[in-house]
């Protein structure tokens, strides 16, 4: 593996004065800007296609130890990228997606470990896919790219590993489309994989979430716009079929309960005695919030990106090798698990993370299993519920204690 | 009232000889064919829009009595029309889509009672809406079809029953939609509803229920031939838009249990070991049944129908009059209540029963409850678990006993 080029973005924040700086938070990384990490020894897909080079968007968090012992890698769900923790330093606003819980001090602690965000291969956040460049055709890859697996994610990522000389990693992480990619990573290098933390995922996707993600392939592809992938080289965009697949997709990431406490039937404009207005407007603030969401996702996400993370969803399922047995799909790993889900999840529910902690359990591998009872749906694996974070730090001390990488750091108390 | 015309369609079925009518079936009630009433008196609409006029598509089995106290009213759900029961005259392969609920011997049996079926008004299977003629414009109504409410749905139908004469219906009955109309028949009009039959149903839309609803719409509006609804003058259908409504609704009536039993994630078409086909046609025989489902019914349903029904289900909401006390609402009530839900059904969950329940006792009224534990989803509502129609059938047998309508016909056993 030859390792093309490490460029950081052509203007660094640090040099561009008219970005504001605020002081940074107790418990933030900081400012960050990613790495562009380009390997140009090919790479077999699971589909038989062979990439013959490619490009990661990276981004670390902490320092990498002499022994390179300390390293975490946090893997992205469907729309996140690389850019977990802090704040970006070209748009301070950006905040990482999962900033809650990666920093100095927090559940994954950036003063003892050292922790990678990469940016899915395929996906659109400055990782090569769809919307880059096809070195081939010097035309954007578009509906030619070609369609990746979960799988093809670790092997893609296992040369930024070896980049960084990191042979085993303290620990795997992920939440939902991540925790699939953190099992994979235990299955395809048992040996690369400490400890393993899946959280709020499943080993395969249902036919009811197959069917969801259908809906949202349907609406990208029927809408006039997508023209059959090519819509960058014509100039357009299909915003109307990518709003809808980001509604639905929204819908399934919320429970019923936390839906109804925050929007119940609340009215957005009603008339001067509360009446309806009788029109397809926005009449409720749940539709105003889901338009919203819809139009934000299509201004910023890539409508062939989303396809191609959805099909990756759908197909992940490692026990179809083992003719449906996943304990012997897992029969090789080595890590350690956390596995965590939450009791509203009706995307991931519990029964998932179950089913997997029962196949660890048949061959003996050391598992924990958190059910939390929290009301957020599959959301929950982004928020900051206390007793979730708290397993999960608790976990990593375990891990640091294991690698001998120190005692958590103490914070000042308000009595000191 | 004037009644303008009760007419039958051009062409009998009687009189077409081409048609090959098989032997009818035990239990069904044979060939119908539907009559359209057509009333002229202005029918004014909770919007403060006025209908000049407007025709109903219905259908009827069984025979009115001469106290006319036998009569069933049942009121369809979204995608349903007035025929409930038997075959179309026209189309025999056309099964009413309660036919195994309504037939002389069924749970609700044409023998005793004098069943009828009414297309919604609005709807697209032959009562005024939007795909009929706006004797205005001498055009198809379309978009500039007046928004409805589940409450003027009653208003007017109640013209149906006083075409019959039909003072006080034995029953009023429907499943989810049909089954807000019944409840909305015993609040609106208490002295004419005997028994209500509500059937997985909810006295008002969740956030998540708007949400999805609001999806559909979307995605319909957003077709470009939906052409601000004026597609049928245009010569277009937003048959893309419509297909992918009709899939989000499709799953939202189905359990995830019962996905999974039928589809689990068998593949369409594997390779020849299986492989998967890396592309974004059909992979999986879950999305080969949406696709067709949702193809299927953009072909025979309206665009601006669906609109307008999604939109009166949203609206539902007879607390709201009452500052959200439903047991206030639903003071008035006279008549007695089953209530039946089904514990896998997620769009309309057993608490949205319980909570009809809750409200009707704390009026002191008569309630009849069952929660069956079937995996079917919302869908249950249609089908034929042997409990569920066991439980209205008891329940008729005691509406037919108090009204004296005589004994359930003995059927013939093998050994007579």
């Amino acid at each position: 593996m030859t390792t093309l080029a490490v460029s950081t973005p052509p203007v660094c924040a640090a040099e561009a004065p008219d970005i504001p700086r605020a002081p940074v938070p107790s418990g933030s990384v900081g400012y960050v800007s990613p790495q562009y990490l380009s390997f140009d020894q090919p790479l077999t897909l699971s589909s038989g296609q062979v990439l013959p080079a490619y490009t990661l968007a990276v981004e670390t968090y902490g320092t990498l130890n002499a022994q390179c012992s300390n390293a975490v890698l946090v893997c992205h769900a469907l729309n996140a990228s690389h850019h977990v923790a802090g704040m970006d330093a070209d748009d301070p606003s950006q905040i990482g997606w999962w900033d809650n819980m990666v920093g100095p001090g927090k559940a994954v602690d950036t003063d003892r470990f050292f922790v990678i965000g990469i940016n899915n291969l395929g996906s659109c956040f400055g990782s090569t896919g769809p919307t880059t460049i096809n070195p081939d055709t010097g035309q954007p890859w578009g509906a030619s790219f070609p369609l990746l697996t979960v799988e093809d994610w670790v092997h893609a990522q296992a040369r930024v590993a070896d980049h960084f000389g990191i042979q085993r990693f303290a620990a795997v992480m992920g939440g939902s489309l991540g925790g699939m990619q953190a099992l994979s990573w235990a299955i395809a290098c048992p040996d690369r994989v400490g400890d393993c933390i899946v959280v709020a995922s499943t080993a395969r996707l249902t036919a009811q979430n197959i069917a969801f993600n259908e809906v949202a392939r349907r609406a990208i592809l029927t809408d006039p716009d997508f023209r059959g992938g090519d819509y960058a080289a014509q100039g357009v965009v299909p915003s109307n079929g990518l709003s809808v697949a980001r509604m639905v997709g929204h819908i399934t990431y919320q429970s019923d309960a936390v839906m109804a406490s925050k929007f119940g039937r609340a009215q957005r404009a009603p008339g001067p005695s509360g009446d309806y207005r009788y029109n397809y407007d926005v009449e409720f603030e749940v539709e105003s919030y889901l338009r919203y969401q819809g139009e934000k996702f299509s201004r910023h996400f890539d409508a062939n990106t989303y396809l191609l993370l959805t099909r990756a969803l759908d197909y992940f399922d490692p026990a179809r090798a083992t003719g449906g047995d996943l304990a012997q799909a897992l029969a090789a790993v080595q890590a350690r698990f956390l596995l965590v889900s939450f009791t509203t999840d009706w995307r991931f529910a519990p029964e998932h993370s179950r089913e997997i902690v029962q196949a660890l359990l048949k061959n003996r591998r050391e598992v924990t299993y958190a059910e939390i009872d929290a009301p957020h749906g599959h959301d929950a694996f982004l928020l900051g519920d206390a007793r979730y974070h708290a397993i999960v730090q608790g976990y990593y001390d375990q891990i640091a204690q294991r690698l001998g990488l120190g005692e958590r750091r103490q914070t000042t108390g308000v009595l000191a």
